[in-house]
């Protein structure tokens, strides 16, 4: 998007949303200064440790012990281990153009992994090589474990985490709420 | 500093810091071992959670985020996103050469971003570019986001961030202490 | 290790660790859906601050952190900061082969730390140089401070961390387990 386009979308966002009324009042509402569930807090965190070994892909590994926990508002706090293989989507990718993803098949090391864990999660990684040069993007699968993945996972406990399609973007993009009361959990 | 001068601001600290006597006192306790405020812990810790969106710009965001919610011991735990610029300092600036300053103008992946949001924050980022190649630095700003910024931070609940001179470094460094009675969060 | 020699050692743990019974037990509770000790949660977090000056050595330093402190569940939050010099054991080692290292000697600005904190602590990093280019790798040691190294540490108040050999890995590989109850911290 040019930085012409991208003002446009920011300041005139009528014109961009019409079709979607309440995505429309809530673009309205964030130009008044009244955040829409785009921040939220304080909230306890309660914090979950997992150990994946040879062979476990991280990813889906994620996405299953977030399901099997029932974790609402869930993100990496720290992963520390090595893969074989990794797929990443690489920073010229948008929603119109969504395949500039690079496949390696070497042994790295991860050096960071950064992001959120509710459903559609959004996970960024860098890894680095045999000569120590570091590669990232956005972690799309394949993350094949070659030792171990150590992984600290956060859980904000009186928040919920959902995705609602965002027309700037062109993806579903992170909500952010209090839970409903029956939801708090007690850690 | 050459490593013979770092050693003569280590084991020597009177002929350095002599125009300061509150500083020197600092140095002889830490010499001694007593760490004036170096560390401390534990804390209970509070969490809270951001999206920016298309246009936002992170690092003053984020400076306002913490102003808005009065944190005191504030720092980032993980972001994931984009932007399409960054302001960057580079690993040869110190105190007195401060100029090592790169502009980036691309889509660039955010692979980590680390460190405290006090006043006169520190934050290093580590961006990947079209190819996946990662440039890393200290965050001046100028950090726009392209799509998304999800955020979360932690603040610790009984401490308190300050920034002191130190003359070691030529900056203003960060101090840790236990908050006053009055000032302690209830989360 | 081959995928074909990491396919044999996944599905078939027998042959492999006929020596070793106990580890022979626990893989085949692995298979059969009963994780020993491999993720645990949810605890509550308690977390600690520290600031490291000129001279002193982050691996080291984070070693007599957790010793002096007594955890028993730590890992990284968050780390930022520069050194004047690294050592990492890069991505192509393994347990056969360990000595795949490279010494740095030049300002480096720490652009993430992430890992585990406890006995054989298992540490990685990344650094951007002069020119914004990122390095990374095991973080073996000789992490020299330049000016400062700001760092927060999580302890999983309610959990352990010990290692445990891993045949299929030849490292001793983290284990997460429940405290007993004597153990629980109050924070």
């Amino acid at each position: 998007m040019s930085e012409w386009a991208s003002a446009v979308a920011f300041f005139w966002p009528l014109g961009v949303t019409m079709k979607n009324p309440l995505y429309c009042l809530g673009v309205l509402l964030l130009v008044c200064g009244v955040s829409p569930y785009l921040q939220e807090g304080p909230s306890p965190l309660s914090t979950y440790a997992l150990r994946l070994g040879p062979g476990e892909e991280i990813v889906s590994s994620l996405f299953k012990f977030v399901q099997e926990k029932k974790l609402i508002a869930p993100f990496v706090i720290t992963c520390v281990g090595s893969v074989t293989k990794a797929t990443l989507r690489l920073a010229n990718s948008d929603a119109l153009n969504n395949n500039e993803i690079i496949n390696l098949k070497e042994r790295l090391e991860i050096v960071s992994l950064v992001g959120t864990l509710n459903k559609d999660a959004h996970l960024h990684i860098s890894l680095s090589d045999k000569d120590g040069k570091t590669i990232g993007g956005h972690a799309i699968g394949d993350l094949e474990v070659f030792t171990t993945a150590e992984i600290v996972i956060g859980e904000l406990s009186n928040l919920e985490f959902t995705r609602e399609m965002d027309e700037r973007t062109g993806y579903p993009e992170l909500v952010i709420k209090p839970r409903s009361e029956g939801n708090v959990s007690n850690i």
